[in-house]
């Protein structure tokens, strides 16, 4: 039984494991001020290109999102999220908790624009409602769809024009950046965001996420929020360790093209079997609707998350390839298609 | 210079890490419902003899106390801790971000005593005031002080019959249970207590503490809770793999006593040159009180934190060993005292 | 130039300053604990026919919602609400800023259903969403319509079996139980609801809601969250008195059925000239959608809130009356009907 | 039985309650926007010679502390008081409710100094504690006791130039800035902190309490925080009228004096009784120690605060006068000394 649930099903890279068993037997200063961190977090800064941005360490996407949110927001302001957004339904209530209210927004794609946005600032006019201050996207979305450039810089305008803060949840950034049809690049981001996380859990590391903050307003004594909120690991050195071994060369970008490129052949296959996708996903998650007597058949050899019913006779279903996923899993998998729709 | 800073210095015992490369390459159920953190809250349960008890597995310290804190307590309700706790003075506000008030109790050893609460619930009657309810207490302390099932019994039995919960913090729990004079073992804090948590983080793990809850009327729902506070690792198997490790034989009481021992170590220099201690420390973290000059002397090779001036010659510094503590590098600092003051 | 624009432009009915006056010579009680109070607090518990209920008093409607519902909910629960209601839309985020999600549903005419609930909890069904536990609703509701015995009394049958509060907000609550087509009482809402508020503020009152709390579940300790909140008034009595002039006779019913009568003559007016209305309200609280330049022309004389644009040419105003709204006012404003269409 | 508990056992000033009774006719604009709001606003603004400040109208203490303490600090940001600050032992952990830790500070006379507070700032220095950012002092203090203009200066001083916010707490700043001694006046209190809020509660309204902001830094969108906190009046007017009456000619200070002077006849016969004082108090609290026997005498007729035992036969009672304490009653109370001690 093979599993494409998701793409946390593995532990951490051999590289990122052996330069932990190697870090391991270091004294390291503690709290993220270690050698390792401090290097990870320069060479984040070199690749995109802001030499001034802050950078820190943390343990999960959750953890993340509440942390910089509730660092950034006074109490009466809101985050605008797409309903589809992770904070708004896949995080228990973890920015709510901090005092904030999350402003949803329809939007069929995941993908928010200037004038979804617009929409909430005209409904949004006065102290008998929240004050929307951040604006909360995911690249790649939630249902795998991408940012383009040209979406991301007009948000990036209107969001400075309306004194909004822009921050993006790349809990699967990589996936997103060596996606087919991609056009950013992570200087891209440092550029149009005011904040930004690049994820490694879903693409790596055992586990952590890389806080990127360019807007210097949202700096400032942010360490006090990352201890506060349980945030800040005494052995900081276990996420920089990991971040130096993604960054250091270039290992963050062929590991998401590996799951992109997973995802590209089993999307071919569906394609090839006359079937269609749920959304438009160039990433390493992909929904194709599949007759539901297949999808029986599928799950007796592997295992997936079945996403919602489209007909009487259709469902789509999630797929998740990640850096990890062996092409002759793959393989299999798509065989099963020829041999079923042959 | 060797450094003895803290225990959170090196990063994994090997065995954790052998664990970790192994179990990175299976697929594991997400969130910590995979099968080492089913077996590492299996094989805790066996260690404390209570096959009911809940066992969740989080990151850090702070993060314990902040989830396990706001789960247990009613927004009126507070927590009681002496004046030197951990959550009072070193986690940055975290319980009251939380929204819970902290009541301090001075103790100059650490120790909570049903005397001490006492007071606080004599002076804390209506509505005017906050309502204690939740009793916080470390073993071993933060001044390296620890328990004894005399005082923990008396303070159990107290805290049941005016309707308080006690909750242990056991960052260094390693440390209290296989010192010098400790009478308690896993199995009396389940007794005792309503929750406790056994700290990986300062004994031989990259991160990680196991929350142990006993109180049935503290159980419910508490996953909801990690997934709010950002708690939740998406690879849960992480934290797992390491408690499995920790507890499958006896590593996590080995490695506790062999950083006690290298203190015990050290104190009998400390003692031989005539020197006392600023609190009656039996575990891995002790204080001793030294001239000046040869603290200077000491910092040349050596780092360590100065604690706090006695007199006009004379300061306290503290003294942390570990798991990973070297023999030669105690014996190296235990020569300072024989060359300076023979 | 008379204002429809709400119902609380005016102060206290006279029999209010009154009592008020009269009162303000003794010496009473603090917090709430005061003779005035405790009458009060029988008078409601005769009227809803329950010696057993809890009844506080508090200073505001938002107050009173965020207050109930932080005490009724545990962190990782939420309140359900209609997406129109006060909670969602009018209270500057209120409730988050207490840690609790509000989950929203569109219905069209403010009430919520069984149906309707029952997809929320279809949706939120484990740890990585918020729990709905609370039921928040408003009669009327913030569009005018009330709530039927029959839909009350599932909706009760509803959150019973799923373990869910059933909160009523009754901010305009006298409106509501003294419209027509209401087979409402306040015994019923004591039978159905967990807890309630009889609104003061809007119905003759100076300020003050009093919030009815029948489930013995949600009474424990709740004047320490009264204090926490800041809704404690020193001066009780102030409130007490209010609420014992309304309920020591009928002035309460009294002083809502004025209210209703004067909409209910504008209605006719209304639909006499031919126009429809935004809901389909019974209460004080009306929608008509007039033409532009008529609305244009009763803007010359009178005050009130344009609603929303129906068409090119039409707009949907909101009229309010309340227990001071002069007759003459009224027939002046629909005399500006009857000159202009006729 | 007459009562000396506490200075909010009767109601209103007869000429507040004559100018809500004329107000509550007119149509007032809602949520404070009202023409007495303003008006109200603008005499205090003359008062304390500062056109500039924000004056904005609050319910009561313990509403105003927590809306203003959680809309000027940051998450991490904390509170200092002394023990017995108000904030600190009497308002049920509100402040830490809103998510932020009140530190302590020993402070004999309830006095607050630089010293005091430098001692915090030695001990909070980096983000594993929280940051001291607030500065919280009551004027006069919970046991009497009143700042001087040197005192406030100085402190004022040493909070800018640590980047400190002063804020103090008003609820009895009618009997300080008249008590005997007092050198302080609105204007002072103006130029030395960055906010404060003066007390009507306590001195001749039925509730409502003026916060006046000087800083500009703590205005912005300051009306945000009194909607969510549930601090906003729908009937605003019902606070302005209240400030209005108290400041267009000089009653507030009128009242404040004749509860001094009603405190001072009753300090002279204690002293006149060879009996001595807990604190030193020219204020309208008086803490006398008296022996047990005449307390339990004059308890026949009269109610009081027992406070605490100061030794075998002694103990300290607290005793409040207020504006509305009628002379004969103290004469009457002054007798019993006579009569008891003669």
């Amino acid at each position: 039984m093979y599993s494409f649930k998701n793409d946390y099903s593995e532990g951490a890279h051999p590289k990122i494991l052996e330069a932990l068993s190697k870090a391991s037997k270091e004294q390291n200063t503690a709290y993220g001020m270690d050698s390792h961190s401090l290097r990870a977090a320069n060479l984040i800064r070199e690749k995109i290109g802001r030499s001034d941005a802050d950078v820190h360490f943390l343990e999960g996407g959750t953890q993340t999102n509440l942390t910089a949110i509730s660092a950034f927001l006074r109490p009466y302001e809101a985050a605008v999220s797409a309903e589809t957004g992770h904070i708004n339904g896949h995080e228990t209530g973890a920015v709510e908790a901090t005092g904030h209210k999350i402003v949803t927004v329809k939007a069929d794609d995941g993908i928010l624009t200037p004038q979804l946005i617009q929409k909430v600032l005209d409904q949004f006019q006065n102290e008998h409602t929240v004050k929307p201050k951040l604006v909360y996207i995911s690249d790649s979305t939630e249902i795998g769809t991408i940012y383009t450039k040209a979406i991301l810089s007009d948000l990036c305008d209107f969001c400075r024009k309306n004194g909004l803060f822009l921050y993006l949840d790349g809990a699967r950034l990589g996936s997103a950046l060596t996606a087919q049809g991609n056009d950013l690049t992570l200087r891209d981001l440092a550029q149009f965001c005011d904040a930004f996380y690049i994820g490694g859990t879903k693409n790596g590391a055992l586990f952590g996420e890389a806080l990127v903050t360019c807007n210097p307003e949202l700096k400032e004594n942010f360490r006090y929020m990352l201890k506060q909120r349980g945030a800040m690991l005494a052995k900081g050195m276990v996420l920089g360790v990991q971040f130096e071994t993604l960054f250091e060369k270039n290992l963050y970008f062929e590991l998401a093209e590996h799951a992109n490129h997973m995802a590209e052949r089993i999307k071919i296959a569906v394609r090839n079997s006359g079937f269609a996708f749920l959304s438009n996903s160039p990433t390493n998650q992909i929904f194709p609707i599949l007759p539901n007597d297949f999808i029986k058949k599928l799950s007796q050899d592997f295992d997936f998350e079945v996403w919602e019913k489209t007909d009487a006779s259709h469902t789509a279903i999630r797929l998740v390839t990640s850096w990890a996923t062996p092409q002759d899993e793959v393989d299999r998998f798509i065989h099963c298609f020829y041999d079923f729709f042959e």
